[in-house]
């Protein structure tokens, strides 16, 4: 039982890292109190040093219980009231706002997340009172910087409205078609600070930038101007915005005052060493936003490369950006004679809510997206079709496995790092949202995974060379992941290679062991390829 | 705290699976206490089960502390009395041996393994008496079915000496340098019934041969004929006689009576449908035991072939024998176009006290057996030194992982299954009866080690493919073995592949999970041999 923290679910999948919120005033807090009683326990251990005492965790699997999360008003001298609401109906805390310019603001979400709640709490008597409702027959997303009060005390959201995301003051959107809003930066009187990418209805598709806005009724207003990625923090006047484009490693961080520019924030960081020789463009009939990077020492016409998709491709992850660190790695690949691939196919966020909603109880689609835009850019690049290979971390390594299981006549090997292999074993927050409660209906859960207790989901011939990598300490995605998909490809005569990582979680935050890591997964791709013969 | 059961080390090393002893008479009990308080504890996890709780084993790793182990005489109506003996300098009970012939007989050892007392407990008081002493500069071996005493109260041993392995029975050796004494099948008035090898001194090598004997003070009586491997049960005048051979599968069972077969035990086991093509042979200067397995097909003259060490070669495990069911998988190696080589250097039982006591403080002779074995026999049989893997499991395994580490210029590629890789992680009183005491000299240990704390041990250029086999839930070689030499490797760069085995532990008896490891391995050493190329 925990009191002001975020517990697993809001920190990992709702983008909640705290779980206390001081009033305006200062003299009371809201707390959020997290028992996770209810959560089934899974032990994580270090098989590498069998002394260690194994981690006995609280994991909300897919269908299984949740934390059971209450929230209370609690004063400086430790009295406690109850924020009172439907929490049988809208089990998830997923916000919460305290301004001057209202009351306590809660975005709450019913568990299958298709409908929620935005509730003004009496911080008296601990009652609630609806300020909005939304529903959504997909799901409903979560957004930065959002719900909250303008300083006159209206709501300000994110919505999905006629196809759009924009966003939303009072009852009034005040963006359209042309905008994909990201995140809420900072409210004022007089405007909203925002983030967004080019909408649906925008004249140019603006691949991979995100800008910074000055929206208000009067209109909107871009305050980040040349291409690339922006972000911006706002306080006193004072905006601080943040901007990587593709041609600058780093970012650079301007300060202004009125639009105009005040200030630089120098930075001394390293130059990373490499260049991204990176195309941003479409690929296949859907437009599929995709960067393309070719050797730094490729010759134009010097003949067809084979190829290397280095995607995400999933919820919540936009690999295609128009900035310089990004592609860091994806350039090491090339640099070791592949054509590397990036593709943002359906599912990834900052085009369209049609484009990350649409699969819904179907993760093959992003899949097919990532065949699509291969074949696509087929056209007009240097890329060898007998040769190509896929790698991939996290949604990446499941989109790397399943390439490699289900579509051998496109992908002649894979890198699946730290891979979902079976959708059950995911938490419920991510899971449910994309594929429903597995309890009600397991099929969803079955078409997307590539393992079930059966064994392998739908394989096709003939079996490609396949890499696993997981960490043995993984919390998030466990690493019986990748030891279930071993299991299932040992039982149908399989050949494959795991590389089991003692010590290391979801990320490989060790220099020694990412570089490794990375020369490994190449001296595999080379071999499975047949790329090092003579 | 257990009473009446062996304890790990026990069972494991000690071959001494029980923990009681009735008296001939029925009226009491020896019952040997552990208590496994002081021992270290593992944990031995299910990481593709994380809801599974790990369990927490009690695992004497060298230089740690072993289970208390105590012995007391029972009586019927739950009377204890201890029996004592200077347990602080002989804390190993490794035998104990109750019947009409004697008081009850011990055989004890001191940690070291250097020493040992045969002791009589009068049962009425716990007291003990000294029989007999032995001391081994190197170390004293267990046998079985020995100590006993004889029908007429004389002490019946198997003991090393003159360079010998004899049968001792009071003061008196009754074998001499023409036998190696392996076992003591029964013991009767006028003879013992042993099983043993050809000694160093006999006229032929009979190469993996193992005869029955019967054995007195007028001499020494075989009692198997043909070539094979023999053992025997006797009982009431009638002998039980198991025999296998090379050229028949499974084993033959007769019924003697007075050297007369007087009937035969049919077998119905299936025919393994497959025939070694094998020959015992001796390999390299030294006369290393050898069996050379041909492809079935393989039409002789036409040419050398792609060659596969299949050994054990460590300690007690003895490959090579003139039978034919040991030598099934590894026909099957062979008919997957591979000479296979099964070798057993020093340190392998069978052969003289000297070749099984030589790798003392250093199990890197052992590699250095395997490489002259196959460079002495290439002079004589087809086999292309230029494509060379090695595979092995458990010893076998940890000779393939020191094979391609430190041998690479002999071994192209090696797949090592359950290996020790750091002998500090294996139990007590295997791993200290030769490599001593880690706390007290850990030269031996790093020197015969794959891994320390500083990673690769001595890793010579060029890297050489390795696939790595392990169960994870091994409670023996635990598959941290496993994990640290591929974190080795991976830190130095090294490619590898690791296959961890979900659910299985020191051995696979599963029957799909065998089958498909080999299609595996198999998989693995042709692309690492280069066997698939067009």
């Amino acid at each position: 039982m925990t009191y002001g923290l975020a517990e697993f679910i809001a920190a990992e999948e709702m983008s909640r890292s705290r779980g206390f919120w001081w009033s305006p005033g200062s003299d009371r807090l809201l707390v959020a109190r997290a028992d996770d009683a209810p959560v089934r326990r899974w032990w994580i251990a270090d098989p590498a040093h069998p002394e260690t005492e194994p981690a006995r965790v609280a994991y909300p699997a897919a269908g299984t219980a949740n934390a059971d999360v209450r929230l209370f008003v609690v004063t400086l001298d430790g009295e406690r009231t109850e924020v009172m609401w439907d929490r049988a109906r809208y089990p998830y805390l997923a916000r919460v706002h305290w301004s001057s310019a209202g009351a306590p603001l809660l975005l709450v979400q019913s568990r299958d997340q298709l409908s929620q709640l935005y509730l003004a709490v009496d911080p008296d008597d601990g009652s609630t009172r609806m300020v909005h409702a939304e529903e959504d027959p997909q799901w409903l997303e979560l957004f930065p910087g959002a719900p909250s009060w303008s300083p006159s005390g209206r709501l300000v959201r994110i919505v999905d409205e006629g196809g759009a995301r924009v966003l939303a003051v009072g009852e009034r959107p005040l963006t359209g078609p042309q905008l994909h809003v990201r995140a809420v930066l900072d409210v004022a009187d007089d405007d909203v600070l925002i983030s967004a990418s080019a909408g649906e209805a925008a004249a140019v598709p603006e691949t991979g930038e995100v800008h910074v806005y000055r929206v208000n009724e009067l209109g909107v207003e871009r305050v980040s101007t040349v291409a690339g990625v922006h972000s911006a923090v706002r306080a006193g006047g004072l905006t601080v915005l943040v901007s990587a484009t593709l041609d600058q490693p780093g970012s650079s961080v301007q300060v202004l005052r009125d639009g105009k520019q005040v200030a630089t924030v120098a930075s001394y960081a390293h130059h990373p060493g490499l260049t991204p020789r990176v195309t941003l463009t479409e690929g296949g009939a859907r437009k599929i936003p995709c960067a393309v990077l070719l050797p730094t020492d490729y010759e134009e016409g010097s003949g067809p490369l084979p190829v290397l998709l280095d995607p995400y491709g999933g919820p919540h992850g936009q690999r295609v950006l128009a900035a310089h660190n990004p592609y860091l790695t994806s350039q090491w690949f090339a640099d070791q004679g592949f054509a590397v691939i990036v593709a943002d196919g359906r599912g990834t966020p900052g085009r369209s809510p049609a484009w990350e909603k649409e699969i819904r109880r179907d993760f093959t689609l992003t899949l097919d997206d990532q065949v699509d835009a291969l074949q696509g850019l087929a056209a007009t690049f240097p890329l060898d079709l007998e040769r190509v290979a896929i790698r991939g971390w996290s949604y990446g390594g499941y989109l790397a496995g399943l390439a490699v299981l289900r579509r051998p006549d496109v992908f002649h090997a894979g890198v699946a790092g730290a891979p979902v292999t079976d959708w059950r074993l995911y938490d419920t927050h991510y899971t449910e949202r994309y594929l429903g409660n597995p309890a009600e209906d397991p099929a969803p859960y079955a078409l997307s995974s590539l393992v079930t207790e059966e064994g392998l989901v739908a394989p096709e011939v003939p079996h490609r060379p396949l890499m696993i990598v997981h960490g043995l300490a993984d919390d998030n995605v466990v690493v019986a992941h990748a030891l279930r998909l071993s299991s299932a490809l040992l039982a149908a005569g399989r050949p494959h290679e795991v590389l089991p990582l003692s010590g290391v979680t979801h990320m490989t935050p060790q220099e020694q062991v990412a570089e490794n890591l990375l020369l490994l997964q190449v001296d595999f791709l080379k071999r499975s390829l047949g790329l090092n013969r003579a």
